[in-house]
């Protein structure tokens, strides 16, 4: 089986001196496996070229002439760069070329790229952005973190469908459990879509909880948390941000005066136990759910370290199976038997134009 | 000029054994504060009897015969608990025996009693929580935090201007600056309430900065952050949760093993200025804004330390005239000319219920 994972060596904020290390850390990792680096080709072959033989024999090179800025906008990249590396990536899975593919390029424009390329699955309306996090417990999946502003209750079923699938598949378990973000723990709280939910994801044949609320994202009340894509937003960024704070207040007092200094080099073995436990880059990697093919989304400053986990969850996708579970799941509930979401654009050079237009 | 404080001595977690202590240190503290305790006259005495004589001359007891639930539905407690000391210490307030009151009770009741008695401000359509948090820079004034599940531009805006007013008088500040709470910075980013909301803010005279993400809460991006109450409070109460997990994460590796046992020791006064920092006791007491009357909402679990917080925060909130700064700021908007809002329930025993009918 084909478990090539095409990689978008030109995205991110650092391009092929971050991607190509991570590739060729991932295949070390992983003897099975295969990538293609996907970019500037004379670029990418002076990585290349510096790499052990060993690995280099499981790398191909995929030229692609140009590249997706960082603040460029969807309809730009969709229309103006049809050989960017981010789309060439993304077509080599719509090929059935790569099993999947990673991107650290701009979120926007991978997201408008990669439905416009592969399109929605049957019976899901919206993609949705699904990242792994650290709990008291162990860790959460938490989808939508930003793929849409606004949802209906239908859609946050859907995405606890997904999740769920996906958290069984890559975590191995049976049933686990999904709650709904909400500002308190029963029925009656919340506004009327997410009451709706909760009584849509009661049916789902989804493990559903109940209500989850803020504070039971990080304390591990839920394998999955469901929210729209706006409350998601902010509230991973917010906790990046008290993160961050948190972080540069303890640099702070361990500086302050000699003792602190001296407490400080005692406590660096366990400050560094500490920061692993919580370091975001272990959890890199998010997953755009809700796409026909495996599309995983990195931080863009991501390093070396940071986005060779994101290779890994893109193939520990793939190799999970999760795009045929998925698929599975929604027949078995007939939800795939709803009518098209006018994915069809026809055909012709205005294809991308249309699209855009659709989804403006 | 009065400055009473009246304190709902029976919510929260831990009753007068908390309330009564807070209460004692506050007026220690401001030694031309006076503060009126309110509950079950027999169980405060007890507690009032073994305070200092000076202390005790500035405190009054008002004798209160039932206490609000914390489980307790808001439209139960308005119309079952009419002696409830939540609602005794509004009435004080709208008495004007007292300039403001506190209350760790639950934030659904409190909010609907003091809606119900005190009714809103001219030109304002609903009340919001504000709350203040640390940040890298300072600290953030940031509303609203769970009155709204659903917000409209307009209340969005409202939510700016009182915010921005309350900040300026609590801080001594001229012009603070708004930012509203989005998920990118660009002017095209949210949904339509959110763009809405950035054109009124824009216009309404306040310091406004556009939008700032989740990460910029803490990082101190502006001084008041404004956003709709169901993605406050859950943003709100993420951070909770992070933090808390952080802590533990913490303590645990600071205990693995003997090394860090050690360094644990030498590091504790450093580890006990950095949580000093982020203690979010320091900052305990919310402003329910928009009433016509101070309401300060505390955690219903704040310990004495926190609780007196609580209190020192009401007692700010009047000695800088906040409520009459903000009706001038609206008076000065025409925002007050606005017709009534329905806060008008006809005279009878059955106001209670038709309040509660209209906000069902």
């Amino acid at each position: 089986m084909n478990h090539a994972i095409a990689i978008d060596c030109m995205g991110g904020d650092h391009g092929p001196s971050v991607t190509v290390a991570a590739a060729s850390g991932f295949l070390a990792d992983h003897s099975e496996a295969n990538a293609m680096l996907v970019g500037k080709e004379s670029e990418l072959t002076t990585y290349v070229e510096k790499l052990d033989p060993a690995i280099r024999q499981r790398l191909h090179i995929q030229h692609a002439s140009e590249v997706v800025g960082m603040g460029e906008s969807p309809p730009s990249a969709l229309k103006n760069k049809k050989d960017s590396s981010m789309r060439v990536a993304i077509n080599l899975v719509k090929r059935g070329e790569a099993a999947g593919c990673v991107s650290a390029g701009n979120t926007g424009a991978l997201m408008a790229t990669a439905r416009f390329v592969l399109k929605m699955l049957p019976g899901i309306d919206r993609p949705a952005i699904c990242a792994v996090m650290p709990t008291m417990r162990g860790q959460v999946y938490m989808l939508d973190l930003g793929a849409n502003v606004d949802c209906s209750a239908e859609h946050l079923v859907q995405f606890g469908i997904m999740g769920s699938v996906l958290a069984s598949a890559l975590e191995h378990r049976q049933a686990p459990s999904v709650g709904l973000l909400n500002i308190g723990e029963e029925a009656i709280k919340g506004n009327s879509v997410v009451k709706d939910a909760a009584e849509g994801l009661q049916n789902s044949g989804v493990n559903f909880l109940g209500n989850v609320e803020g504070d039971g994202i990080f304390k591990g009340h839920a394998d999955i948390v469901v929210c729209d894509g706006f409350v998601g937003n902010v509230s991973l960024k917010t906790t990046e941000g008290l993160a961050q704070m948190i972080n540069s207040f303890l640099r702070e007092e361990f500086k302050r005066g000699l003792i602190a200094r001296t407490a400080a080099l005692l406590a660096m073995p366990v400050l560094r136990r500490f920061k692993r436990r919580v370091d975001h880059r272990s959890f890199n990697g998010a997953v755009l759910l809700g796409l026909r093919g495996v599309v995983i989304k990195s931080h863009g400053s991501a390093d070396v370290y940071a986005f060779q986990q994101a290779i890994t969850r893109a193939y520990e996708t793939v190799r999970n199976g999760v795009l045929t579970r998925i698929s599975e799941r929604l027949h078995e509930l007939h939800m795939d038997e709803k009518s098209s979401t006018g994915e069809d654009y026809g055909e012709g050079e205005s294809e991308e134009a249309v699209f855009v237009e659709r989804n403006a």
